[in-house]
């Protein structure tokens, strides 16, 4: 029998091949999957980051395959050295892996959303130094994803910044656990409170007005695209860390690919016109993962097969590469 | 309020402008949409053929935007005459009616399968004389559709005539109601006996051998593209109805897009080559509709997004196009 | 026999179903085609802004279909809200009304633009407080939109503010009323002169040196992207706009999207790198559209077929969307 | 001043560097353009073979790039060697001349007919002796073309041998000179009785049924690709010619190449499936080209933006080379 | 130290997971890499089919991606059972593995060559019960692949099936040892005889008259595709198989997926329209794959990267299975 | 005997028809192929600019078709007259000839690196006055081209300005001279001082941190585009410039198109997220060409069969008319 870490979880479909020989890994070499029988890739020490597939996307309400972003990711990483040049930062320090996939039915949606929550609640408990970083999967995955940690750290206060072009605020008993809902799922189980969310990116004519309305009512921070630029991405980001810093005990970062311009990522299944620059991306995620209270983040509704010369999957991938940066520097303030 | 034929569908999301003093419409011209109340477009006259949409594409074992095809149809129809040169034959005295789709749910897909075939059994008592056209959806909607019928007629024995590449007979136990079990959740759940399904078209590496087995085991009649080409694709069509004609009361068509080879049919989820050509394919449609048992058919798992030139989706308006000019002339034989 | 509205528009050729029982609309549901006769969709109210499809494109210099723009438009509204969140303007009270295509022929070029300017006329004679708003189709059409306007208000000063990579200036015996002349066109025939005339956004090495000598001669105001970018969009609009406050009495607001840098804008037949920025488009249309005198308006030379991901299609909406957030806001100054 | 052969021709585009000590030429290499001056680049040997671009698709009911055809084609016979292998026929012995293209006019769709049909007369009275092939452009072309013969030749009969999905007998009046007219065009102004028209190729519900009547009462020979495919295509040719032979002095061949399936012919504004496969089409263009009556040719309707891996484009310059192949071999009959 | 099996090979680049417990593998489950030692896979039991990846396109004459097949061939197994339905044969009896690629040089093509060569020989030495299916890279490794064989075993009469659009003739003088001169390198080296060279499937405009003179010369069998349909492709097949039987040893098989029909094989640097269908090369490959005396095949210039909707990719692997269906038949003769 | 310029050069595949009566040329007809005496085309006047194709990209790391840019340069010619409207400069009073490509081999590297350094030494004598600049091919043909000049210039001090996402400092002893080497080439080889070489773009983690070691050692001065957006990139390239000067006699500009955000030049084989904007990289453009010191530059790394909608194509177009502009502005200063 075989003994993978939780039995909601399958291995990578696949291993890339890893000359011990290799003095520089790539990316795909340095991160390893873990072995088999469960137990770390890096002679028994400790994971510092954890990543896990979450290929859901049934639960998208238009049609998608953010389901294929894990193995795109997979696929991608051979594309990138573990070295960032601008940073002059090194992430071979950081032991990386990959734990593979989370368990998904071709057609209980809702058994799926339970192996994904249960899934983060057993690593919080089988590795509580490590940090997870899940691709999705679809937005919908993020509520299961944090209802996961609540259940394992019940009396933690819980924060959400969110990069987006939508406050997934959408009502639950229309949709279900949709990746329109996500928020609106967590705020109204009680899992984080509204004044904990900040949304960074929103802008244009993707939301209705009445979940403007909402997000107002239960205290979202809906911070625009136009307030953003007023004072820069990086302030922005650091003003809403800032804020929950004070308010809550972790700060769950969730990226969803839309939030890009349609132009910077064509791979979503909503992206529009009038959306974040990939640099300003870039840099939001440098300064997020530098904070000690992001303990965990998720990169959803990427779609591969709209994807358009792959530039999506590579920034998103460049995306949680510098959220690492900011990682290995939490130990230098 | 409104009161669009049965609670489970929703009007077609566009309706074509129809100039009525125009003599010879085009396709998108001729089949109307039903009047809001419910009535018949046609003053009243019943109507001879009704299309339904099923847009049910997160049932599919791999992603799939098979949701998209009935609108894709509605699109397409623009670019066709309902007048087939080849046979000389003219459509237009046909009724046809587009009932618009099935209403769905984004993350209960127990729920659609239930509203499918609830509309299935809906539109036998309150239109019996109609022949109803579905445009799915992944092929999970056909074992609903067939469900829905037995349940309006619980003394027929119905079978099928499968257009595929697939016998469909995957584990009900491992996938559920998905896109690779719809036959064998016939057979198993009684409504069809096995020996009662024609498959044709079958070929290549895409069925597991256990599959086979199970296949002979219930009597399914897999006619693999070798032993179709050894005869001709009209001759095998022919003996598949004519067997199906001595056991059965009813005869569902279902075409399964991706029988068609991948260079015919391209916009399929699992597609392959070595497949159907499109003129047996579409010879195939015009003997299955002149037969006078075939009370219903199907097309499914066209995912046009992956198509490329729109090749798949012309070439599936094409087939039910073909397969009404059979409905025509069953009249004359 | 049918009499809509004028002899020669065509009514839109599908129209969305339009749930009423929907509180919040999307574009698709808020903007509504004229009633078959004619009459207003609001409840005999007046209509806001009209949008007029002018699906011409066989007068453009290279092959472009941007003949099925207008289409293209109707079809992209079902992805954006009438809200925007940036500005939190709901367009919902605006009456905006579809009035259909106008009426083209396949070979008679001439008869085409007579049809543009007639309708443009009579749109002013019987709808004489509401802003159209027209897509092409090519830019040749503004030249007889203008002409149109001109014959309704003939002793009205015309201005024209026009976003475009080139002057289009070039000789009418060469081309006739094509792409690359309308502006020439409206100068020598007498509907504008040169001095009113502010081109935005040109760049690069698309216009030819005489070109450039013919709009100095002629007083055209051509405001390179250089320029532009060195006092900064908004500043360069509010110019332009404020110049031509002083001298006319209608500005009329022409978008070429190939004005859009390549990346931005692919859908166009002759985008090219070096353009306009999206956002800085999105901030332009904002700004033009909240100023009382600009009175009409068109969105030309964006060919659906060239389009990538839809990114040109998407902003152009985005951009006339942005337009109408202007006009709520010029009664609030 | 130059003196390109007639007022209306401006030379190709661009040239081939041709270097003259290789000793077998590719097709770009081997067929040459005129000098410019007008003379034959074949030490003032005469010409056999003619290649006359008309880059006109403004004349076509769909948006259509086919003006970009004739470019499309020089570019393509850089893969094509004059040597057929399976015929083992060299084409070298032929003299074939790249004339350039018809002069085109941006608006005036009129103008440019007028030099498409000057063309043909001017060419029969400058070089009787030589056979042309004009590459379109859209299908309109051919009503010019054969008229501009018959003013050259005005006592000949002229038949016609069309592979065409259509009929291409649009009313005149509703469509003027475009691209769904052209049969007509030749008939009703009496310039080819209907009774010499074979139309091979038509099928599918992309004519109405009012064209089929129409096509029956001036006896137009329309054999359907069903009636083709039961005697043979070549059989289907070869019995088309021997019927023309009897009654016409001139057979015109005209190659639209939406006659081909879909998958065969992407890139065609009109492609649809159920059409001829390439295999029948290089078939029919090596008799048809054996045929010593069959004195001029064109292919048209290949809008080379549509193709997909250029299959289109290299599946017209091989039927064209057949054509030739066949040429060659009337010597030998 | 690793001591993968020769020093001119690296392992796969990945290895699929392979879940012991799964009773039915799908090829990439089935297919398996040799252990990093260089041992079998099949519990010390010896191989029946080697599988070796040749990424080597930069002797391409047209630029190519054929260097990205061996692993896009890898991923496509994937979508592939090992049971062949139509024949009713299990593949998996035979014990295939994937040994990986043969080590490639940036920029000398020679020592690639040499390694290509050197595999094959080391292969024959170490495994001489294995039959070896080498996957390209572009034609030139079929060259060093049967000088490798030919060094392993000096004293056989090595035979060439071919299936190509091209002859391969060219002149080493002038390209050395490229895509385009294979067959003339063995012929030349004394490697082959003409006479035992059978090339099918050779077609159209692609080779020049002097290369067929030469092929002549030299006794090369070239038989056309028109000569291939005459008699059908079984026939010729095993026409060209009974020859080499009476002549050879050993009997190479070749595959250029350029023989296909464009429309059927759009992914390779040469494809061209007139080319052999699908189906045509399937059956040709259960045929040779039967015969006992081919006891190596490879399959080469195809380009993943111009191939669209993967069709060339799936055909390939297809092509491969059923050789090995025809290696399994070979027992029941 | 044709004597075209220097045995290693051929002449461009195609000439632009250039019609003498045209006031005003497109760059296509301005740019002038030189006489096929390999005399100068403008009446035996001196040429200021000549443009060579180096259709290399077999030593590419990873599969290009690099090889095919020079003549996607010449095609893309079409669309730009050679006037700057925001520089308001005129480029025709520039004489730029193109002398057409470096001869190259199908397997043999080292010949084509060898011709390609000997055609810069070449030019450079029979060339003194004249600027040349290079159409890659892969970034390879730098190294040859540098040492080509320093050949033809022994004593000079040649300085490197490099636009790169790359170092190219990869070990010769694994690459040889391929696209990841030049600069190390260059270095190791004496031909120039790491010092300097300023390389402008390097971003993200595309180098491996051991390179950033050797070109911190060497004293390559490498400016991470972070650090360039710090004081802009007019500053950044001015500084590198005013330093340059100091030291060398000679700089040579290599723009690797790779160095832009993969949104901006999809186009190359190793392209990124984060990387340069296309109005960044216009301006370094434009600078660079107005420093009397720059003699030379190229292009590389373009791989045309990547490219989405010609963005990237068009971009280097751009670019190198814009080094031009900065060349005519040399004289102002
Ligand atoms: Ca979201
Ligand atoms: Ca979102
Ligand atoms: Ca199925
Ligand atoms: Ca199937
Ligand atoms: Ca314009
Ligand atoms: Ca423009
Ligand atoms: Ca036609
Ligand atoms: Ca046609
Ligand atoms: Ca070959
Ligand atoms: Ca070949
Ligand atoms: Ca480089
Ligand atoms: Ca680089």
């Amino acid at each position: 029998m075989k003994i993978f870490p939780y039995p909601m979880l399958t291995p990578p479909p696949f291993r890339w091949h890893r000359d011990e020989a290799i003095a520089e890994p790539k990316v795909h070499e340095w991160i390893r999957p873990l072995h088999l029988d469960g137990s770390s890739p890096f002679e028994n020490k400790g994971i510092d980051i954890a990543i896990l597939g979450a290929p859901l996307s049934r639960s998208s309400i238009s049609a998608s395959a953010a389901s294929e972003t894990p193995d795109a990711f997979r696929r991608a990483w051979r594309s990138f050295t573990p070295y960032n040049l601008e940073e002059d930062v090194d992430l071979t320090p950081l032991r990386v892996a990959d734990l593979g996939d989370v368990r998904q039915h071709v057609t209980d949606i809702a058994q799926c959303h339970t192996h994904i929550r249960n899934a983060m609640t057993a690593l919080r408990h089988h590795l509580p130094q490590t940090l997870p970083i899940t691709i999705g999967g679809d937005h919908s995955i993020t509520a299961m994803l944090i209802k996961g940690w609540k259940e394992a750290h019940p009396t933690e206060q819980v924060g959400l910044l969110q990069l987006d072009t939508h406050y997934d605020l959408r009502p639950l008993e229309e949709f279900g656990a949709a990746n329109g809902t996500p928020v609106r799922n967590l705020i109204e189980s009680g899992t984080l409170k509204g004044s904990n969310v900040w949304n960074i990116g929103l802008h244009g004519y993707f939301n209705s007005r009445s979940l403007k309305h909402y997000a107002d009512q239960v205290g979202v921070n809906g911070i625009t695209l136009k307030e953003t630029r007023k004072k820069g991405i990086a302030a922005t980001i650091r003003h809403a860390l800032s804020h929950l810093d004070k308010e809550v005990d972790t700060i769950y970062l969730t990226l969803d690919m839309d939030v890009l311009d349609l132009s910077n990522g064509p791979g979503t299944p909503a992206g529009m016109p009038g959306g974040l620059r990939t640099d300003e991306l870039l840099e939001a995620m440098l300064i997020a993962g530098a904070h000690p209270k992001v303990k965990a983040m998720d990169i959803v509704c990427l779609d591969p097969r709209k994807d358009i010369g792959s530039i999506t999957v590579f920034t998103a991938v460049n995306a949680m590469l510098n959220f690492m940066v900011g990682v290995i520097k939490r130990g230098e303030a």
